[in-house]
């Protein structure tokens, strides 16, 4: 049992002495990181002394120094004079109580487990702060890329007001060969699996439960407020279809999932959803498995921060650049800033933006007429509709993009425009960003 | 003399507790940190004590907390009890008496002034370890773009091979404006000087010299290599016509000037020049006043890091990032790296690369003839002749592509080619950068 788990190691705050590292979870990050840490062997001030995985013995390499201990047993890590533990077990139990323990013990902790910061971040680096330990989670969000680095040292001087990026390399992989090959998105995601950009069950890239929360975790760092990533809305990128990037291009965008975290007069909206963004912005350049965070702060303006979200060298890069830190002595690290009360910080689930709307109906007169009415009755003003040659009238696809108008009207719409014959398969809306 | 000033507040470390913070310059950056401190006065970590300016009346603003004392000696504000200095007077003395005197007085430094830290920032770390003093710089190189605390923190793990970046948004101004509106230089200067993105004398901008101390700054942090400006390579912009454009655009490029700095094999090779760069690169896409930097790391691959290069506020964020430090208490901030001896960092001052190859000639036949055969004699290849209808055959310009070459063959062919009578105007030349 985690919770019977003693310590032997009498709890130290690590200075300028060397950092013993346990990695805990030997896959493709874990390895990656043994060999960054093999790599840079000259420098003294990190020795990877334990490997810690379930059936471990299938798992040994023989390129790792002779004296790094191979165990399954996480009691033999935490008992063990490795004053680090690097957690890349992922998902949030035993992760959530071998970290716990591990400050507990006195030992620091790097992780690269965004659900776990997502979740109990506040409380673990509470427990850190306790225990006068490191707790390192630059390698959660954007992988190699130093984001939330950035945001926390770099433009801690500024008030950021609106952190916007694409977090998830696995939907944008997929909707950049949905634009630029034409398939269909199911195929898209059967080449991303095979490309190793997607694991085998993607639902939560997919749906935006992984980029939810990464972008909690940058919400807390840059904006400063408390979030749980269940406050952030989610659309899924599943019913989007080669020619709604047609449509985009004709109104001179592209479809990314977008992240976005936004603060204004004590109101926060959260959310991931597929999005049209402007050819020109710098978010449509973002091709394949990268990834891009633009924070937007009252003095500074607009800053980005752009490279590899994901992979295991990246990974191990962001993982390392941690350990370093415990190494400089550093105790606290990237602290997670002073909560702003709830009362403080509203949380509101839509925003007001001009939005695209999509049909795929079976063609007969007057629909266009139908749904302009439904939509004037809630109050939205339809701005232009598109329909593109080419398809068959029995399966239709025509756009109708709108005014800016809040998500809830647009709801309100849709649930009657649900109750119509003509619609072969439900809409879909994206948010226009500007 | 600032040898003779005096020091009536004894060494001390600036742990958890407030910063007394005096500003000495208070121009356009001195005024936005003052203004941002202003804005942030919640934040109790900080508080702005002293003001200092020359004739310091003339500067007196009304916005400032009454508390504040404004003063044009720089003695007063040395024996004063603040515990940080903001050395915003820019150039090399009296700056770097100030911040010596400071840092031997037991206050902390925090700086913007790029030649300072390029020049003597190694010393100046040395003296601030020596006196357990927060140095900070993160405001020297690309304004409000945390990028010094990207490659120091963010991403220490990797090893870094290349900094390549846009460092100085006077000449991007200049040649963005000389692309979109087919200005020539002197006119696209005047521009940039009346909307405020050029000083009065930009000999340093526009010949490199203000890029090249960024870029030593870089490459020290990054590359982990000790590099003084002087081992900068630098070529000017200023012979950049209109139709150099024309002609980059016909090899799908534009012309920036860049930055870079990479290290290969022992071998460092540092240079800011007007280059070719594709339109695909972000690099071509960094438009007006803005910076951009792209580090390229063994392990983590390109990560990019864009925003405000210049001006008050972005700048002022930087300055209050590296103040907010101090209140953390880290006692040596961002830290030049350990020197690599000179003997296992050798400079290079040319690189193999295609070449852009411009003529301005006064036409008649056989110029191609008698410049391929002295390129071929230095064992130059050529790729392509390019030329574009519409000039005079007095003054006509055209294009040579080369095939890789080495900045040294190129030079001995012009040596050669500038005894031709038919030159009108000193060829250029810019590499045609990957």
């Amino acid at each position: 049992m985690v919770t019977a788990l003693s310590c032997i190691d009498r709890p130290r705050q690590i200075a300028q002495t060397q950092c013993r590292v346990a990695l805990v979870g030997f896959g493709t990050v874990g390895s990656a990181v043994a060999r960054l840490l093999q790599a840079r062997r000259d420098d003294h001030s990190l020795r990877l002394t334990h490997v810690c995985n379930r059936n471990i013995a299938r798992k040994k390499v023989g390129w790792i120094a002779s004296d790094v201990r191979w165990t399954d047993s996480i009691q033999q890590v935490l008992a063990s004079d490795a004053n680090v533990i690097v957690e890349l077990i992922g998902g949030l139990e035993p992760a959530h109580q071998l970290v716990r323990r591990a400050l507990q013990c006195g030992k620091a902790v790097v992780t690269a487990n965004k659900q776990l910061i997502a979740h109990f971040g506040p409380d673990l680096l509470e427990l850190a702060r306790e225990n006068h330990q490191y707790l390192g989670f630059g390698a959660c969000v954007a992988g190699g890329v130093p984001v939330l680095s950035g945001l926390h040292d770099g433009l801690a001087g500024d008030r950021i007001v609106q952190i916007r990026g694409i977090l998830n390399g696995t939907c944008n992989y997929i909707l950049t060969r949905i634009e630029q090959a034409g398939v269909s998105f199911d195929d898209a995601l059967r080449e991303a699996q095979e490309a190793g950009f997607a694991e085998a069950d993607s639902t939560d890239d997919i749906d935006g439960q992984d980029a939810a929360a990464k972008l909690a975790i940058l919400a807390r760092v840059g904006l400063k407020i408390e979030v749980s990533p269940q406050q952030v809305v989610r659309r899924s990128i599943r019913s989007l279809k080669p020619f709604d990037f047609e449509y985009a291009h004709e109104l001179g965008c592209t479809v990314r999932q977008i992240s976005t975290a936004k603060l204004k007069d004590g109101q926060a909206y959260l959310a991931v959803e597929p999005s049209l963004v402007s050819n020109d912005s710098s978010l449509a350049r973002v091709v394949g498995s990268q990834n891009l965070v633009v924070s937007s702060g009252e003095f500074g303006g607009d800053t980005t921060f752009g490279g590899h979200g994901a992979g295991g060298d990246p990974t191990a890069v962001a993982v390392v650049s941690d350990l370093l830190q415990a190494a400089r002595g550093r105790s606290r690290g990237v602290e997670l800033p002073d909560h702003i009360s709830a009362a403080s910080c509203e949380f509101v689930t839509d925003q007001e933006a001009p939005h695209y709307l999509r049909f795929v109906v079976r063609d007969k007169p007057g629909i266009i007429a139908v749904l302009a009415s439904v939509l004037a009755s809630c109050d939205i003003n339809l701005d232009a509709v598109l329909q593109k040659p080419g398809h068959t009238k029995s399966a239709l696809p025509f756009v109708i993009t709108l005014e800016p108008c809040r998500q809830k009207q647009l709801d309100n719409a849709l649930a009657r425009i649900a109750e119509f014959d003509f619609l072969a398969e439900a809409p879909v809306t994206m948010p226009i960003l500007s």
